[in-house]
């Protein structure tokens, strides 16, 4: 669906990786590390998603003529220039499960590669990782609130573009049944689904032949939308008659749809009214500006409504509308770097590292400890900023969260499919004591770092504070 | 960039295009209007933008053999497969112009085509539409907000994801000068910018190599991030060093970025630091989370900030995140169609129309009036919903805002290019008084309907009524 090529990057990045070729810098391994501050919706977790399409994107970046051409004409040097034509990315990534839930500070993925490399994929990688995240974290609450109900994307209309093709996707890893958007559908093999417009009912000059010609054309997923002109007087008398006409006929209506008014004084009117025709079976799917939260309210008003069809706060992440994820430089020129900042919570971890979640008997401690990647016993997790608080983990088990996943630019796994990750997603809620997944003051998961890395840090924060007193005093 | 397909659409245009095409409805002619009903960030105005793209993914628009296949595979009819194989585009499409001032209610643009194809454009045309739309005018904000300083574009890593490329261009056509997302510069024709990032000042032993490294590698766009590590004790004083060893060399330094902290202190110091250097020319940039209040509030204080580089709010248009923009039928199976709704707001209006834009001898009325296509003589307006507003507009001169842009499928113009789109709305800008463009409660615009369109839409209210009753004594 998107042909990335290399340009698909900021200008910036180009900048700096000239200046790495012509000064020899670019060989120089370096590692990033991907992670972000705030968890979106003041929400308790996120949901890592976009993994398999950055993987993908990675195997095939190139720069093509194209991009080589409109480089020159910008002025880029012409030795830099015939790299980039023979570029492709050889470096190493280790990252989190993508479905896992993840947390604040903590690293979700790693690159490791020459400097140029892993400078030039940064933008792409925050591109794709930041908004598959977002939107699978946003649809996760909205499979909270639903509950067993069916929900369906229905927002590639409001989508940013061509975004939407990628909300799809993250929408089932969050937990949606599916989507109607076809194109998404075709290429992630995920459930389509959709019923008619209001503008197939006003094609006709009457509302019961549009639904019996729609009846008449489908096979066993007759949904009729019953708001065109009058829901309770109009809309769902008409698809009454068509249900009784399709029973005759040894069929079933599958449903009738609501896309406006009050959705629970409508749902609970036609329920009624669909139990007394004794179509029963017959389900309520409601759509029209849902989110988590009205989704949840419905539900505790008991509106029967079965299936939930959710556009434009699913796709765009509203109110949030990005992932503030970041790729911060962890480690280059042989050495372990930090970026220090006047606020701590600013200041980076450096160095190669992992990530462990912390596990005691009955389940997760609701911790995870980031560790230098060669640790293997990890007795105490200190909090990343407060120097005053540190838990003892010792007697816990670990499970290491960062694993290998692509090694000079190729995959080491065959892509996961949605429906996996989806799976797996739905394991790790699953673990998540309810308290992380309320929508109110969720319970705060712990990130900590270990005694190894913390020194580090320190001793890199106090390398740094030398260098800068030995700059005054000059 | 992007390869759109026919299922680059939602499943119900195919579920109902199928019904079309089974019962043999599919050859008459439909019209859709595409408008919105609320002007995005409360303002007073919204730029119209991305029909270029929209035109050209409809000339290309086939059902390719991965499509026919999926279709397939999801029980769809074989005919109406065969069919799908050989759809193309054919409809005619008659637009306001790109970069245009565009207010609620009135069509922006409008579709004329089999109802088949009409039904199946319609998602891709609302999801490049109301994206750009929305990314434009929040772009025109910003312009509003910065006055003459440059505006860069940094937003493609917080974009949702390929929908960035589009973020990009619609920002230049609302105002901005540049974007750091090389892709859009080099298929839109757009000017790219970037400096350096933090991690390229981390990978040195020192912040002053890294500056004196990265001017060798420049010709003239030498840009010095300044706030790795603390800017007015050492970012500013190195940029000054390599400032000036390049004047000696008969160089210019461009300019430093503040990407941190009290953007309008700093700026002030910064700038007091460089001219006492002597390096008047250098130029200040600024980034951080910016919208078009921050700008105006920098520039409110005075500070002395030449470029203002702007990424999350610009490309992902917060805090609405989405353009309502709708397509509703007008015309069909030969006769005007509206949807009716409880809410005289959400009816629709009927026909095939024109709408023009009103003239007095000083300039802009402030007004748009929407009549049927072949009024030719409107003495009047009426406020759409508001049956005692009416307002008298016959002496006035009217413009026509609606041009048949596409024929048969195919263009009737040579596409324009950014550059002649961004230029055609800074001059409907300029036209467009400043209390239509002022953030608080900006002057409202108004939108009318001539004495016939508003007696066609009536005798349809009325027409609709008569059935209803009579369904009701049946």
């Amino acid at each position: 669906m998107i042909n990335f090529t290399g340009t698909y990057t900021d200008q910036y990045q180009l900048a700096m990786a000239q200046v790495y070729f012509l000064k020899g810098r670019h060989e120089r391994t370096a590692i990033f590390d991907y992670f972000f501050r705030k968890i979106p919706f003041n929400g308790g977790y996120a949901i890592f998603a976009g993994l398999e399409d950055l993987l993908d994107a990675l195997e095939n970046l190139r720069f093509d003529s194209q991009d080589i051409a409109f480089l020159r004409k910008n002025g880029m040097d012409p030795d830099f220039l015939d790299y980039l034509a023979g570029f492709r990315f050889t470096g190493t990534i280790y990252s989190s499960h993508e479905g896992d839930t993840v947390f604040p500070t903590r690293p979700v993925l790693s690159v490791e590669a020459d400097i140029i490399q892993a400078q030039i994929i940064e933008t792409l990688l925050l591109n794709i990782l930041n908004f598959q995240t977002l939107i699978a974290t946003k649809a996760s609450r909205m499979r909270m609130a639903a509950g067993d109900r069916v929900l369906i994307d229905f927002g590639l209309r409001r989508a940013h573009g061509p975004g939407g093709y990628y909300a799809s996707r993250a929408a089932v890893i969050g937990g949606f049944n599916a989507t109607s958007n076809v194109r998404a559908g075709r290429d992630y093999d995920i459930a389509v689904a959709g019923t008619m417009a209001h503008s197939y009912i006003q094609s006709y000059d009457d509302e019961l032949t549009a639904f019996r010609d729609f009846a008449a054309s489908r096979s066993d997923d007759c949904v009729l939308l019953v708001d065109t002109y009058d829901t309770l007087a109009s809309g769902v008398p008409h698809a009454i008659r068509v249900g009784l006409e399709m029973k005759q006929q040894g069929r079933k209506l599958k449903g009738i749809r609501l896309d406006s008014g009050d959705l629970a004084y409508l749902s609970k009117k036609a329920r009624q009214m669909l139990d007394d025709a004794g179509l029963h079976d017959a389900k309520i799917a409601a759509s029209n500006q849902l989110d988590e939260y009205l989704i949840k309210s419905l539900l505790d008003q008991k509106a029967p409504i079965d299936v939930f069809g959710v556009g434009t706060s699913l796709v765009t992440g509203q109110p949030d509308a990005a992932l503030d994820g970041v790729y911060k430089l962890a480690f280059a020129g042989g050495r372990p770097r930090i970026k220090i900042s006047e606020s701590i919570e600013k200041i980076t971890l450096p160095h190669r590292k992992q990530v462990f979640r912390v596990h005691n008997d009955t389940g997760l401690l609701g911790a995870d400890v980031v560790a230098l990647a060669d640790e293997t016993e990890i007795s105490r997790m200190h909090h990343p900023f407060d120097p005053l608080k540190s838990l003892a983990v010792g007697g816990y088990g670990k499970k290491s969260l960062l694993q290998k996943v692509m090694e000079n630019g190729r995959r080491l796994n065959a892509p996961l499919s949605v429906q996996e990750i989806t799976g797996y997603c739905q394991k790790r809620l699953n673990e998540l004591p309810d308290e992380y997944k309320r929508f109110e003051y969720p319970h705060i998961y712990k990130i900590g770092i270990s005694d190894r890395l913390k020194a580090e840090r320190d001793r890199l924060i106090n390398e740094h504070k030398g260098t800068e007193e030995k700059e005054k005093n000059r």
